[in-house]
């Protein structure tokens, strides 16, 4: 018998305490006691976001909370610069042809981090940009950006920072204030320990006052709508509230851990993860990679598809393997959210176990003491 | 010592074995497993819906769904038909305008139905006209149209026929495929028994095929997205997967009854409270009362505001008063869902203690004695 155990970057494991606030009772959204609950939970997730301004949550996929940055901020036939290292980087471009911008796309190498100096040049080369689109942490190709760098660099432009976080707040340093991020977006099934369907994004005064000026055709992603409501304590439209009940949970158990203590244990988790990868003699993906997510290459001869159905069937390991570009050539392992050392460990044993059935030459073991000695300190 | 009961128009109870289902281990949602459950609720949502075609669940609100029926179906300068009698009603008008449509309003006196001969004349005046939206249960006046009759007069023309059927799917009689109601919207806090977080809708042929001529500027809420999507079993963003596992243990309970029993208890029950409100010298506010929702006025001299207060503190029944303009004026009751007949016994009894509390001349057990002869049959 093997534990099912969910390791795939999204949706993630949710503790046994946040899923039982699930099953409780659904109550009525019009009252002082939801008003109350999500003051709390907008409290907290201003925490998570390290921000003084209220966090929008928005009943919806990661997704929905992505196309609301982009809609607001961006008008028809505005320029946008969306930098592009992956499938979710894509995103903002499609989302930006959506609501008719005009799109300046950066390609960056898969698995590779932008830099922040080609952000600035382009920046400098079309002036009349007004918004930026990144992705701090590349989910397909588990690689993260210096966001704080680029932030630096934005920030000293009219031009407004949108970050898709939806796999960094949480897991990796994000600092909205600090750092002048503009609008940072993320999700709940990540590393803030929830089901999917919820999506969260906050609005520096910068971005609130683009959004002010900008007409957009937008009903249910209209941010001033949001805004509008939560000074009442209430939001536009009927909210999942029973996941935004149980997210108090979870970003409680987030505060009382410590975003820092979190950030660090995410990091060592990914190190141990890369330093096992090394010792089998895999490779990591990415050239820059994400703490929240490792992408390992499959090696050759070992049939890619496979590998993560053989985790899954044979050993109870869901993990992710590539996609588009990438399908069959990664396996990624998630270090968001509720997982521990012996996690890690798992991830590791699994990787070499369902290697060898699939052909590979493996030495058992080797990974999993490269991975305990970095956990372990030693 | 009372029990929580939530009795609002939504959201409304949940079973425990749906509140259970919540609480169940999060899985991934990009697997065989995933898909087989999509198609499995797919199958039951066309079986609510009374349809052949495939319904579309959306991760969000009611609201959503309803922006995705207008935005995917009504381009920029078109001519469409929102027909007001309520707070929801006015959602079609202001969705409208927020894709540039040209909203024509019908207003029709809050409390009373849309005439399907007015609807009629509109559509001859103005035969540009793309799509007619509609309220079948408007919540806030908890009023009831003819869905059926105008269904037939739309379905002659090349306009799309649009319901709003939140409080009414799963509730009263409402078939898509027999009627021609193009498409229906729902969600699933209300008849479906499942926390908010879900809304459905579903496209006939004729919908779709005025949606694939559509340009529309959304992204989250494309309908060709959903449907290419749905074709392998997927969904285009991550959906709510845990409420999606919950909901076909919800339908499951729907299908096992079946629709055609449970629309008649509905109808029974709200029979039940109208008699009690005769009883009781009461007032039922709606000259089309829905059977899904019940508005009872206010008696002059009792503080409207107060007394939904007082039935949620003194004796656990959660319910609603009026939005709007009907703030005050009236108290709303749900049929809807998980109750039985119990508890339209409580929801009168609740009321009329609630109303002798608050100073108001009632013959307690009047109200309740009339509305068990209905429920008992005799």
């Amino acid at each position: 018998m093997y534990k099912k155990r969910l390791y795939a970057p999204g949706p993630t494991e949710v503790p046994p305490e946040v899923l039982l606030e699930l099953a409780r009772p659904v109550t009525h959204h019009r009252t002082a006691e939801f008003r109350s609950l999500l003051g709390e939970v907008t409290e907290l997730l201003k925490y998570v976001f390290q921000t003084s301004r209220d966090v929008y949550t928005i009943t919806g996929s990661g997704s929905a909370a992505m196309e609301a940055s982009v809609v607001n901020v961006v008008g028809a036939g505005e320029k946008m610069l969306a930098v592009v290292g992956g499938k979710f980087g894509e995103r903002w471009s499609e989302l930006g042809k959506a609501v008719g911008a005009e799109v300046i796309t950066m390609d960056v190498p898969w698995g590779t981090a932008a830099d922040p100096q080609q952000i600035a040049d382009a920046l400098k080369k079309h002036p009349d940009i007004v918004a930026v689109y990144v992705t701090h942490s590349e989910t397909s190709t588990a690689t993260a950006i210096d966001l704080k760098a680029i932030a630096g660099i934005v920030g000293k432009t009219p031009a407004v920072l949108v970050a898709d976080c939806i796999t960094s707040i949480g897991a990796l340093e994000m600092r909205m204030d600090d750092w002048g991020v503009d609008i940072p977006v993320t999700g709940s099934q990540k590393a803030l320990m929830l089901p999917p369907g919820l999506a969260m994004l906050a609005c520096s005064e910068k971005a609130a006052t683009k959004i002010a000026k900008t007409k957009n055709t937008s009903y249910y992603l209209k941010i001033p709508a949001y805004a509008k409501n939560l000074a009442k304590g209430d939001t536009p439209y009927t909210p999942a509230n029973t996941l935004i009940l149980a997210l108090k949970t979870a970003l409680g158990m987030i505060r009382a851990q410590g975003l820092e203590s979190i950030w660090a244990e995410t990091s060592l988790r990914a190190r141990a993860m890369r330093e096992a990868a090394q010792a089998l003699s895999l490779t990591v993906y990415s050239r820059n990679p994400s703490d929240s997510v490792t992408a390992i290459c499959v090696p050759d001869g070992v049939d890619g598809e496979a590998l993560p159905k053989k985790l899954a069937k044979d050993y109870g390991l869901r993990i992710a393997g590539g996609q588009s570009q990438l399908k069959g050539k990664i396996v990624r392992f998630s270090h968001m959210g509720y997982v521990d050392n012996f996690d890690t460990l798992a991830q590791v044993a699994g990787l070499e176990m369902a290697l060898r059935d699939l052909g590979a030459k493996v030495e058992i073991g080797r990974g999993v003491a490269a991975a305990q000695k970095v956990l372990a300190g030693a």
